[in-house]
């Protein structure tokens, strides 16, 4: 027998053997009649929240089912929202107002059971899809792979239930290629099988910019959205569906020309984004060589409208999309367009970002010296500030080095109470933490908590300590008071006088 | 005797032998008595154009004494500005206006003679600095050294004879600690000689971000800027310098912490730039191969403000900056601040960009097949829209890999008349160049000129021909209509159907 834990609630769920939970959709199917249905495949950070979105469309009303697999990882979520507690915590008020909405109407039902698809007139595909990385010791990108095995099972599990007239939107970030190359194919070979026809199913590709934290709703509802169809016909459905969940009088839908497109813009917005902020690595070493201020030039910079999303320094990047799609896109051009050459400066961006960790620590060390048996405190472990998510973040191998080096550590997150990556607990009072005797104290996400003056004052208090601000957090004002007491770094700066 | 033509004018002037223009200077100082003496080094595309700016300057009534080299290359501009005739042909209508102004006032004079320095209260350098590059055949970049031997050296001449109370503002750009281990060192070192004393000179940094175009004049006067000195009294005489002749109304003036820091801060811009549009030429490759559009997917990803300055697909990077400046940062790393690495993401995008224009014509033989005794006409040849300027212009690779492929060639520039590297001379006649026969039409300048429907129209009447746009000039519409009797082609988008 195997338990999926609920860590919201501490709840034990036996993972039922048999997977038919047909009565609990028949009764929701019952409920809402006439409802036209959207079954969400996939309940994590996008899937979960665009579950809501759909449950809370403008223009229609549907009857959402989300679906996910039942495992130790997984099926918690779904019993978690039948029960009433969405799964994921967040800053923004409206998720609990869109899910307390869909428990009034009750067109909300998660499950784990894939005989919901056959009842969808709309698939919204929502899963993971996974790149993996082998990295050299100091970070750096030494390999990578993308087994497409568990996507194409999701979608054959799509084809096999799905009715002949679907629409299916897959929003996964994908190798671009993927719909027309593999979820196409899939499908109809899957309709033939039941001798249904392949004339009438419609498939499109529709990216999120979903950004977990305050704005979480609106980075779906309101945030310009491109989207495409394998044809004429399924760029049509994908629009009107997408109108019913947008709100187009506050962003613009984009129509390209094709799949291939869409998934493509998707990897190569993030690669862009992956590569500016690698670009920020070495000048980070320059400035601090050259005894100067990286942040000021970069404010200085940033003046000119051409240059205004220049990147701070920082510690490294996190999350699921940056780390990844710039690798998804580059084994796409050579494995589904035949490519010679994979794209050697979008990997690059990957494993100089990679390296950006290593390259925080061996600051560290060059400024602060030998740290075995020293008290470190870490403040933050989210990869974003203000927001408590700890995929991939790289607050972690930095966690791990400085562990390695023979420092105590102590972790504090006003986010985030267990570190899901790290199996561990997080502090999250910050007084308690600032209580300990510590010889070392590491800012390492930027909750604007800890830039607060209370922060400061409290900073004060503490006997001399060394204090490293890894993401350029404090203000110059609020560097100098500390610097009156502590030895104080920044990394991407010249030493502070 | 050597002879300096003015190709505005065609004039042949003798170069004097001796260099003696005292007797002028006098006349002129003598004229603008009680006036504070500007001098700029350098009569180029910033330094003819920061004269105007201080010889109109807002809150001051300067005389500016322009001076350059008296060779060949320089020696016509000095007497061009003399004679009333200013050596730079602009689209900026103000270019005019400053000028006759100055003429009117009499407040600005160009020579030869260094014995102008002696008499100047401010001093600003905006000399040139280049790069000495190796390539490889495709264009990429095998090695290459900066040399600051002639830069020292026009340093030299201003400290043997400059007050001792002068300021020095340096403009030009130059590898980061340049002003204070090189310039500040020259200086003091040929005041001393002179037995006066190094207290009193004032050095400071200020970089342009100039544009030959339009905006000429605004580009210096109405651009945010940013500044500093050697010392706080260096960065003091700067500011108020600068805001005598800057519109601080329209924008800032940012002071950072050391000359270092504003060094670093323009070719960290520049590198940023550069690397900007090197990030496009894999994602081109990418896209052709993929046979969807890139321009759309760049369109619909700008509408984001962090992405708002993704680029376009294009031939190749042009103009004096951003060819260079990552190398000169890369550089300075090594050899002023003693690093073992220089800067490799940025000196990969100058390589990537140097290969432009040899993957423009691979695209073009891929696409229309062998150019062997065709007739190619090159819409073009200016690296930037709009602009006649023809400095590192990716035009000239793109032009000759296609001569050499066997093609005859006919250039068209409506800003160009004569092409100074190419020595030979450029059609502005539009319908001139139209009315040839010709077999393929390459689009390689962004002149609006050439997506008016007027040449629309006139390609239509053409014979059936070969158009390719190296530059996606041509909107969707019009390449519609041109596919409709040619064969049309667009670097960075899949064939046209």
């Amino acid at each position: 027998m195997t338990l999926s834990i609920n860590p919201l609630t501490q709840k034990s769920l036996k993972i039922p053997e048999k997977l038919d939970d047909s009565i609990r959709i028949q009764e929701f199917l019952f409920k809402n009649k006439g409802k036209k249905i959207v079954v969400v495949q996939g309940l994590g950070f996008v899937g979960a929240v665009m579950s809501l979105v759909c449950a809370n469309a403008l223009t229609e009303e549907y009857a959402v089912i989300g679906i996910d697999l039942a495992n130790k990882d997984t099926y918690w979520k779904i019993e978690s929202i039948n029960d009433g507690i969405f799964p994921l915590i967040a800053d923004d008020p409206k998720i609990a107002d869109f899910f307390d909405n869909a428990k009034v109407k009750g067109n909300l039902l998660a499950t784990y059971d894939p005989i919901a698809y056959q009842y969808a007139d709309v698939i919204i595909v929502d899963i993971n899809l996974d790149v993996q990385k082998e990295s050299y010791e100091k970070g750096g990108l030494k390999d990578f792979d993308v087994n497409l095995n568990s996507f194409k099972a999701a979608i054959k599990t799509i084809g096999s239930f799905c009715r002949d007239d679907v629409l299916v939107l897959v929003e996964t970030t994908v190798p671009p290629g993927t719909c027309d190359k593999v979820v196409k194919p899939i499908i109809e070979e899957e309709l033939e099988k039941r001798e249904l026809t392949i004339k009438k199913y419609r498939l499109g590709h529709s990216y999120e910019r979903v950004m977990p934290g305050p704005q979480y709703i609106d980075s779906i509802r309101e945030f310009p959205r491109v989207y495409a169809g394998v044809n004429e016909i399924s760029a049509d459905a994908v629009k009107d569906f997408l109108e019913s969940i947008i709100d187009i009088s506050k962003c613009d839908l984009t129509r390209l020309e094709h799949t291939n497109a869409t998934e493509m813009a998707k990897v190569l917005e993030n690669s862009y984004r992956a590569m500016n902020i690698a670009f920020a690595v070495e000048w980070s070493r320059f400035a601090e060589e050259a005894g100067v201020d990286l942040y000021a030039m970069v404010n200085a910079i940033r003046a000119r409208p051409t240059h205004a999303n220049l990147m701070y320094p920082g510690i490294g990047v996190g999350g699921y999309c940056l780390t990844k799609d710039p690798l998804l896109a580059s084994w796409a051009r050579k494995s589904h367009f035949g490519s010679s050459s994979g794209l050697e400066m979008s990997i690059n961006g990957v494993s100089v970002n990679d390296q950006m960790p290593k390259f925080a620590f061996d600051r560290l060390v060059q400024v602060f010296g030998d740290i075995n048996k020293k008290k470190v405190t870490f403040l933050g472990v989210s990869y974003r500030g203000d927001v408590g998510d700890t995929r991939f973040t790289p607050v972690e191998p930095l966690v791990e080095m400085v562990r390695e080096a023979g420092a105590e550590i102590v972790l504090h997150d006003p986010f985030i109470s267990y570190w899901e990556e790290q199996k561990c607990n997080v502090e999250s009072d910050l007084n308690t933490v600032l209580d300990l005797t510590c010889d070392l104290i590491i800012i390492s996400a930027g909750h604007s908590r800890y830039k607060q003056e209370s922060t400061i004052e409290k900073l004060m208090a503490l006997s001399p300590t060394l204090i490293y601000d890894t993401i350029g957090l404090l203000s110059k004002e609020q560097l100098t008071i500390l610097l009156s007491k502590h030895k104080v770094s920044v990394l991407g700066r010249g030493d502070l006088k």
